[in-house]
């Protein structure tokens, strides 16, 4: 990558769509400059190892200024114990591959960033390795999972309206299948939220769409799950975005929520159940399911017409324009604010997979992690959605996309500006330079730049990114003022609710 | 800025030509990606205030899921902890102000980063000021003062061939011409080091050169400085990088160092002795000097003859003509590698100004510091000096020069890739994609781009840019396997003495 932000972002995507990702960087000069995609990490559940260069054993001696230190050789790693699960500075060859093996296990088992340094002096000695006693997966207390089971079951039978709100945890720790198990045997229908789009396959005839307060994909959606006498939130992080900053309207008293670190049914706890355990009990439970109440699956996006071809492209057409070129070969990846507020309401005839930084919300994810994406899953083909403001931190690494011969579809969507943060409070810090966004193909020497400022256009550009097959950048034109429904909707709730802005 | 991390660095070279520096970052997603600059600013001690937005007050209560946290609410301000001499979370409007004067004070005081975090529903409160009783300034204890003055003064008497070793604390506590005036009463010639260039004039009649053993301006300054029977170090940071990878060979026995954390003569120390008193009892001692054995400043840079000018352009070249163009209103901002290494040998005719991340070495600070020394000190013009492999991290912050109505030049180094790492040890790594530099123009909509690859035409392109007064990028393609003498000599040296690489 070009710079330590955008190999951060890779790394999490890369370990998104395939389970693990690594990052190897230089000491704190590179290292810090990845801590804010590590974080991001960690607070997304996504599992990456960081791995970092440092002082020599033999240099560390008398504590001089080295350049790269900052306060103690210590620094980095207190500063990476803040954002990971396990840490470890290989200075003793003897330790090296049990602490290896210990970090590594952790990021696996808790799903979470671990951090790895290894002076330069120790690189490239060979250690001893033996044989690992690896700590024993965590297990239920088979009585509490039982009383658990019973009354989840025995509340999914009372139910006359039950719903699955499937969370982000189904993808990590891949029980996505199990939970499409329990749905169609119960007959429940499933709403994802925002950071778990694309969890389960959105062309399930159960799947509801992106449930999220004022921020779901549309009002059928946030009718259905709010009006559910039962809802049983699977992996789930309860977060203010996933839950459109507080405009959710869930109460504990029709809620089991499970997940790998608490399960609790309205208003009590269950202690040491594993999310894995409950999940394959439900599914094996032989409860039938009333038929559902959800009709059929929502129409995915609506053909664009000849007529409207040389309208004036807005926001929410690009989601819907862009809908119609997706299939099971492609993976969305949202960059933050109307990008993926935006996107929440994509559906597509044939599922694409979905990337974002949903709950962190950190700018300038989306064109890095598409590369990650095209490393992780050579199957997929990225399509990065993001504003003008984050391709402005992070979009010059399709230098690095075409350096490795990877073809994502990059589409600007330029209004102008820091267009979500206008909604939150205006001021001239929203004002960004104008660049010509396509001329980046002429700067880093490959890509095909299209510009596209009528719903005809964009359907063209992406036609043509389709059939050519290479990198291509698509500068998107919006106008300035213009917003998704999506942030239109929550932008005015969260108004009326608190009387302030987001 | 675009991004966060050109923000840290514009905030540092601010600071570091005006006296203090701040940057305001978004909570988490900003601050952690700031971090590495704030650590630059931390280790090369310059005062940078970091100003960070927060989850307000109420939104803290029973510890949600917040976007933008990752942790715990704690976890930015622990984070900064490792970066920082004080940092301070304003929950309680009542002490709001002197916790901003403690932060601040420190900051001046230890010419360190400090934190202060502002939970958004504290930003628009007023809050109560009073007067405030700072910590009264660190005093010497009297005797000690007299008898280190009484110490150093015999040695400078007895000294046939003494040097003063110029640090970088002069420039960051204004004691430069205090040291001059030293200097000057006694006869005493001044070398500077990779940090410090440009912060005693080096224009002045005493004046050497930078000294960094293997790394130093030149055969002449080495072979002064090193033996000489007295080095007074003053204000200097012992580090790594400034004595050029353990090639400087200064044993104790003959020095003196003295800097705002320590007063060692030969081979003790002593205690309770600020600085700035000591270097005004020297200034005020009438030592009579020995006339210099340094006969004259050393030359300057030598014109540029017509029947080189289609000489191919090499490294050692660029810093040459580059001093031929510089004067007073001039300052040289230079990256890390070889825009480094070779600018130590940079002398103009009139003294132009030096800033470089010369100790922490973190890539990519050139252009956004560019743009933090044009806004704290229009009168100066700032000539960036950059390799390839740094500009793609952090060059299209000149959108951001574009904007604010600034004109530095930004002098692309262009070699090919990752030169100085190549040194260390080769491999993949250090190949980047190719880019059209000059076309970042196109793209960010502003600036004058020129491309040379011999000397008449970097003559040419920076008389274009001095005429134009226009933000400028110029190209300077350099052969892949050039670098200039003095990483030669350093990588030579280090080879010998350790059996390795750097």
């Amino acid at each position: 990558m070009t710079h330590e932000p955008g190999a951060g972002f890779a790394a999490d995507a890369y370990s998104r769509v395939s389970g693990l990702g690594l990052v190897c960087v230089t000491y704190c000069v590179g290292g810090l400059n990845v801590l804010n995609a590590i974080a991001g990490a960690y607070a997304e559940k996504s599992p990456v190892v960081v791995v970092s260069g440092a002082p020599g054993r033999q240099d560390r001696q008398k504590d001089p200024l080295l350049h790269h230190k900052v306060k103690t050789f210590e620094t980095q790693r207190r500063v990476y114990d803040e954002v990971t699960v396990a840490s470890a500075v290989l200075l003793d060859e003897q330790r090296a591959a049990s602490e290896i093996v210990r970090c590594v296990e952790a990021c696996l088992r808790y799903k979470r960033p671990v951090y790895i340094e290894i002076p330069h002096d120790m690189a490239d000695r060979q250690i001893p390795t033996r044989k690992f006693n690896l700590p024993p997966p965590e297990r239920s207390d088979p009585r509490t999972l039982a009383a658990s089971v019973r009354e989840t079951l025995s509340l999914l039978k009372e139910a006359r309206k039950p719903v699955i709100l499937a969370g982000v945890e189904l993808a990590r720790y891949r029980f996505a299948g199990l939970v499409v198990r329990i749905a169609e045997g119960m007959k429940i229908p499933i709403a994802a939220d925002l950071l778990s789009k694309s969890a389960v396959p959105e062309d399930h005839p159960l799947y509801l769409g992106v449930y999220g307060g004022a921020m779901s994909s549309d009002r059928y959606v946030r009718r259905y799950v709010e009006s559910a006498d039962l809802v049983l939130m699977l992996g789930t992080f309860i977060t203010d975005m996933s839950m459109g900053f507080y405009t959710a309207k869930l109460d504990r008293g029709r809620t089991v929520l499970a997940t790998s670190e608490r399960l609790s049914v309205q208003y009590h706890c269950y202690d040491s159940v594993e999310l894995g355990d409950f999940l394959r009990a439900l599914a094996k439970a032989n409860v039938r399911g009333r038929p559902s109440t959800h009709p059929s699956p929502r129409p995915v996006a609506e053909a664009l017409r000849e007529s409207e071809r040389s309208d004036a492209l807005r926001m929410v057409d690009v989601f819907r324009i862009l809908s119609l070129h997706l299939d099971e070969r492609c993976c969305v990846v949202a960059d933050v604010g109307d990008s993926i507020f935006g996107a929440v309401a994509m559906r597509s005839a044939r599922q694409a997979e979905f990337i974002a930084s949903a709950y962190y919300m950190s700018m300038g994810f989306a064109v890095p992690a598409s590369i990650g994406i095209a490393l992780g899953r050579p199957d997929l083909r990225p399509f990065a959605l993001v504003g003008d403001g984050a391709f402005q931190m992070t979009g010059v690494e399709i230098s690095t996309a075409a350096r490795l011969g990877l073809h994502p579809v990059i589409l600007v969507l330029n209004n102008d500006g820091y267009g979500t943060m206008r909604q939150i409070r205006d001021g001239c810090f929203n004002v960004i330079t104008q660049w010509n966004y396509t001329k980046i193909c002429e700067l880093v020497g490959s890509g095909d730049a299209l510009k596209a400022s009528t719903k005809g256009e964009l359907d063209s550009a992406l036609s043509a990114a389709r059939r050519s097959g290479k990198l291509t950048v698509i500068e998107a034109k919006i106008p300035r003022t213009d917003i998704s429904p999506q942030l239109a909707t929550v932008s005015r709730e969260v108004a009326k609710m608190r009387g302030l802005s987001l």
